[in-house]
């Protein structure tokens, strides 16, 4: 009866509002109303669809036990209004696709009555009273970005209900609530809008996609073409300027994931409503080509390298890569291995291209993801850096080496060109210690930044690359690590050998740095062996230049016996990061035979040193010096240090072996190989290596032009 | 036409040396005969059989590739020969496995090929050349130990496939093998046969299990009764001695771990050939309590509580607790919780027991472990102290908060007297440094125990206890600590709240030390609040009390702000492990609302203080100093220290809360509950805590008797 008496209500105002601004049936975003019956039994047969629907189905049953509350706006991150206010967005969103899988009326009227509450305070809020001075604000939450967020996800809720409403409830709900905060993105924050950033990326999706659901033309067109309609700005400038043409945004992987969830969404929705624009094939499938490197830039683990301002925990588990992933499968190209992926993910999104991934994994269609050995350009014209990803071995157990000479990467970039990670084994080996930040955890800075981003995390000493004079690259000046691109950077792989090779002549001034990475792999040996040259050369003289590993796990051996033990520690240095450093010893390299020997996540890194003149010292470090309020994370690495020169090579290789069951307390293969590692320089243009495993020799020549490493050869040993 | 020809040949020898020393079929051991064919198709149908045979049978066949190696024994513990001959044991045993599985002829050959190379060799091998003074040497290995071990597998791997020797291979490898090993081991080094400890455990499993394949009585009996046949030592004194009535051995869970094997071997051995001795009865089923122990004594992760010398990465899923397992289930009591362990183990004996416990999970009678809260007696009598253990939530969500209070464990004890852990989520949150020690890693003191073992994991300082003036318990004197018994520890249940009790009169001179651990469930919060009572009282006034936490995972707040960063660091003492720490920075607790919060696996951990006259400070410490071979494991703590007092109590209350989602960037449960938390004492004999949760006011009375924690009650608040 009650179902009668709607109906007849909605046909009554059907026919006093003529329906003229909806176009196209709704849902129509990333649900689509022809797909609905096949999702709807999709959720029972489908195993991956059926746990991503439950997930989703249990936090909204348990919020449905609690009321709605939509509170005046008040905290910062981690607060409590901000924890709700995007607690809202997402129970908006979730509760909007359980009412379209299971038409629960439950569901609609939670979602009814949150849109309800936020269009009957959304006027009278002012801007945030936690907002930053030189930060754009938002009125529901401290900072405009999380607002646009709140409209990403309330927009879709919206599009998956609004059927349902009545054309009072509809205007209600548009005129106090979208259209005023669109109003408010738009022409208000008309700066972030019209910014080419990620923040404006989130502008312009929110505003599109609310444009597209409400069939408002003009705001779909500025959100294309910028506010002036004048392509200077909008969605396709965003995409011709972000990324390089691999697909590589400059903030990092970390970032990307995070940028590339209004790109996704937008252009999903653009596909759905303009074909025309063909938006995925947009500069040679650019978005496409974004999400496969946010992927390469991924250990096997999961996690995100953690490159620039990265929290580290953030893995490829994140919701944006899986909606990510499941875009490129289902819109623009089914590749096998992308269900691999979906699978490690161990969740779909519920939409149609998520029914279509776990439909094809249901089928037998997957494929492992293949991790490759790779150099992804950086640079809008990809002409300006990059990184280098060497893998090698199954993907449980594998090694990946990553070089990194990329542009700077904006307020998120570190000083860190030419610093490597290596990764093996499912574990960090030699790490980067990504950002200082707790996000979310309103004791430390209220989620923000640190203080000791800056005075370490993005300094060069706090990454594995050449410090020149305990300074850091560019004096940690932003402005001048942007306006300079890296020199080079390459990869070749021929046969058992691969290499990385790259430059920089800008990040200190009047110095070249170049580094190579190379991996042997030997018959015999479970892992490739890696070399790693380093050069620095400057003009004048150089005070010290500094070589750092940051690593996980014990030192257990080293070939300086009998240290002595210290009783007091002091710096490491009083700037520009060193201050944050303890000295926990030294020592000077001897003339052969050097060495230093990790147990980490139970197998052995030994790396030998091949030092020459000028002489070389080892210096361990752990962190947490000047750090009055805890915020520094434990770490520990040791630096190599040469001083006074202008030419400072350094050459390591680094042999993994052994194999250690802590369950048996068994250990296998638990020698090393390796022997007379000795770095020799026939002239100022060529570095000779050699080095013996087993009986058998082995060389590398590494040339130099112009001060700087330019390529790698084998030589008769 | 062969297996003619060897049928032939052996029913020759048949008639000239009749069998008299076989009294009954072989095998007869784990697997006995009758159950061969049940075996046999229980792994093909059986899934947890199944995956325990193939990873026995994967390794066999990878061995198989390679070629038989017996070298003259060499190398210290992690060593070549060391590890080989480790590797020899396991491949005998194995391969005999796999031979009476499959029936294929490569497994008994191989067998048979290990045997024959032994035969040949054992006589010629003098003592190990790395053996250590005062301590018992083999010939295998660098220590007894490793032979006895070894012996316990190659006469399981002979019951295997004595059946398929000739008499004259047989005659070979018992002459020239097993009955010199055995005269080496009951004859040569009789005090350690005789020796009421792990190692002696270990010599008579081996020489008992050995007389019952080969039909000696004498050795058997000798076995159980001693070498002089008296019972005053030898088997059943061991089952006497070296537990608790409740199954508890003194150097606590790694070793009693450890210890496990060879009592459960020969019990079982004697099962079979000697069931009128009714073994599995003895001491009211002491054999199903121990093994029933040392799970309890564990975490819901899987691994030990780390107490006395303990590499900490051992767990449930070790081989000898599988084997306990599998024998408590298949011969003593099949309780159902004991195949959910079984589950947890991912793993079965293939052996009769082995199969019965496979059989019965695949039958759908499994039930999850029963984690207990739990008093565990220690002392031969069950009244020298013991482990309380207090579990609370869902298995993987666990908070177990463990107090010890035993026995001082002999050479492997620590003195920890009064000393709690906690654990949490999955994870440890107060933890124990367990053993320093590299097990295995040749290049940390040849895998031995290294001597910050001494100088700094057995010390008090290293545990979360109360240490008084800087010194450890009995001076860290083993033979005074064996003399003297802690002196109370109790375990209560009273609807929502549990507490222990422990004291010691006899750790320090002339001081009493107490401690009561509280939990209380209070409805609204997800996890019980944990209350830590310590109490000091010395005759005259004590230099100064310590009471450490060390901890896992992050400080994000303090209720000491501003602190001062240090420039450089010196040791917070100079002797008794005091020398290993770094002090970062110390303050003085205020008066009221002292706090200190950790993040730890995503979850907030606030210890609120309750300090009262004298002073109180907070002192931050790290692990490292004195360390130049950088043998200590990265660990932080906070300690508490009070001064110049005869008198020392200090309160702590410890709330659990918040839900950090790592991949989403959520937060939920994101504020601490409690506040005023308040300590007084209106006499000398009771303490009284009182605080608010939400609106709610809670009150405890700590009753102090003789100078002792004696009493918990609530109060009015």
């Amino acid at each position: 009866m009650r179902n009668y008496i709607k109906y007849v209500v909605r046909v009554f105002f059907a026919f006093i509002f003529p329906l003229t601004i909806f176009a196209q049936d709704h849902p129509s975003l990333l649900i689509t109303q022809p797909k609905l019956p096949k999702l709807r039994s999709g959720v029972e047969q489908l195993p991956l669809l059926k746990t991503s629907f439950l997930e989703i189905k249990n936090f909204v049953d348990l919020e449905l036990q609690g009321t709605v509350s939509v509170p005046t706006p008040q905290d910062a991150g981690g607060g409590y209004t901000h924890e709700l206010h995007k607690k809202n967005y997402q129970l908006l969103l979730n509760s909007a696709i359980c009412y379209q899988i299971t038409l629960e009326q439950k569901y609609l009227k939670r979602c009814k009555e949150i849109f309800l509450a936020y269009a009957q305070s959304y006027k009278n809020w002012p801007e945030h009273p936690k907002r930053k001075e030189n930060h754009p604000s938002g009125r529901i939450f401290w900072q405009n970005l999380n607002d646009c967020v709140w409209l990403v996800h309330a927009i879709q809720a919206y599009d998956l209900i609004v059927s349902e409403l009545s054309d009072q409830e509809r205007k209600h709900i548009e005129n106090n609530l979208f259209v005023p905060m669109v109003d408010y993105l738009m022409v208000n924050h008309k700066d972030v809008f019209d910014k080419i950033h990620n923040h404006g990326t989130w502008s312009i999706a929110a505003v599109g996609l609310t444009g597209l659901v409400l069939g408002k033309k003009e705001w779909v067109d500025k959100s294309i073409y910028g506010s002036a309609l004048d392509k200077n700005t909008g969605f396709l400038k965003q995409m011709d300027e972000l990324f390089s043409p691999d697909g590589y945004y400059a903030e990092g992987p970390y970032y990307q994931r995070y940028a590339l969830l209004p790109f996704v969404l937008f252009a999903k929705a653009l596909h759905n409503y303009r074909p025309e624009l063909k938006i995925f094939e947009y500069r040679d499938k650019l978005l496409a080509k974004a999400i496969e490197t946010v992927f390469q830039t991924s250990y096997t683990n999961g996690l995100l390298f953690p490159l620039n301002d990265a929290i580290k925990d953030k893995s490829i588990k994140s919701n944006e890569l899986i909606l990510a992933n499941n875009i490129i499968y289902g819109d623009i190209s089914p590749s096998p291995t992308l269900l691999g992926m979906a699978q490690k993910q161990g969740k779909v999104t519920l939409s149609d291209a998520g029914l279509q991934v776990a439909e094809d994994i249901y089928l037998g269609k997957s494929q492992p993801f293949d991790y490759k050995t790779t150099l992804i350009h950086d640079g809008k014209d990809g002409k300006k850096g990059g990184i280098a990803i060497l893998r090698h071995g199954a993907e449980d157990t594998q090694q990946a080496l990553v070089l990194k000479n990329t542009t700077h990467g904006m307020g998120h970039g570190h000083f860190d060109r030419l610093s490597f990670l290596l990764y093996d084994n499912g574990t960090e080996i030699f790490p980067d210690y990504g950002a200082a930040r707790f996000l979310n955890i309103e004791t430390k800075s209220g989620g923000h930044y640190l203080k000791e981003n800056n005075s370490w995390a993005k300094q060069t000493i706090a990454h594995n690359t050449l410090v020149i004079s305990e300074a850091s690259q560019f004096n940690a000046k932003v402005s001048a690590a942007e306006e300079y691109t890296p020199s080079m950077i390459k990869l070749k792989e021929q046969g058992t050998i691969t290499y990385t090779i790259a430059s920089d002549k800008n990040a200190y001034p009047q110095t070249s740095l170049s580094r190579a990475l190379i991996t042997l792999k030997i018959e015999g040996l479970e892992k490739p062996l890696i070399l790693d040259i380093s050069m620095a050369h400057g003009n004048t003289k150089m005070a010290s230049i500094d070589l750092p590993y940051y690593y996980l796990g014990q030192v257990v051996d080293q070939s300086q016996k009998d240290l002595a033990a210290a009783q007091t520690l002091h710096t490491f240095g009083t700037k520009n990061g060193y201050e944050h450093l303890w000295l926990d010893g030294s020592y000077t390299l001897q003339q052969k035979d050097n060495y230093l020997t990790l147990l980490t996540n139970y197998k052995f890194y030994k790396i030998h040193f091949a030092n020459n003149s000028p002489e070389t010292s080892l210096h361990h470090v752990h962190l947490g010096a000047n750090d009055p309020n805890l915020n520094l994370l434990p770490t520990r690495g040791f630096i190599l240090r040469q001083k006074n020169t202008n030419r400072a090579v350094f050459a390591q290789l680094l042999e993994t072996y052994g194999d250690i069951n802590p369950t048996d307390e068994t250990i296998t293969n638990a020698n090393p190989m390796v022997s007379n590692f000795k770095m020799v320089m026939p002239s100022a243009h060529d570095i000779q290596l050699r080095f013996d495993v087993a009986d058998k020799h082995y060389g590398f020549s590494i040339a130099i032009t112009d001060n700087e490493i330019t390529n790698v050869k084998t030589i008769e040993p």
